[in-house]
């Protein structure tokens, strides 16, 4: 079904390519921020820290986690909630993975990233 | 891939019932709540606002939204932005559909519901 005016769609909004084989879409409204992110297989996410609460739902794909000084093995429908502080990164395993990536507050700094 | 200990998984989340047809899960932090809403063909939820921002994604099934004073027909990978205050209900069409619906604060008022 298309997008009717006002809304959007995962299948239309732009998406950047923000690091190697990492593709990022994002919508977001004053308090939050929703990020789709296509990470390509074998890829790993530079672990990393930020004071945005994140709860990150694997939409498909395996991916090996790290949380905190633990790795977790997650899959489909998989949620994980990631407090403020929490030192976390990723590497996607066999294949493509998509991840939605839910922010609060909103990362400013993506914007930068995206509009340049 | 079943959950690791301190995720969670859709698939053995809680699902509470909130209304005829209307089945919630939840997840949240300190600041983002993230409700699965799996919905019943032709049911519709009452249109309401609150203060809370929401976003919505269509997982899957079509549904009619009340966004404001305009309809809006959506269906899967959709996304729906209503900012605190938005006036909003939804009708789900001809087959059961699962939304996502995240809110910044997070709806203390939800809290009740699922413990009682």
């Amino acid at each position: 079904m298309s997008t009717v005016p006002g809304g959007w769609n995962w299948s239309t909004i732009p998406a950047r390519r923000v690091g190697d084989g990492v593709m990022r879409q994002m919508v977001h409204g004053e308090r939050v921020m929703v990020c789709r992110l296509t990470i390509a297989a074998h890829v790993t996410t530079e672990a990393h820290r930020h004071e945005h609460e994140q709860i990150t739902m694997i939409e498909r794909g395996r991916v090996r986690f790290l949380v905190g000084s633990e790795e977790r093995l997650c899959g489909s429908g998989d949620v994980i909630v990631l407090p403020p502080g929490t030192w976390h990164g990723c590497t996607v395993l066999d294949e493509e993975a998509v991840l939605v990536d839910i922010f609060s507050p909103v990362r400013e700094d993506f914007f930068e990233a995206h509009h340049s």
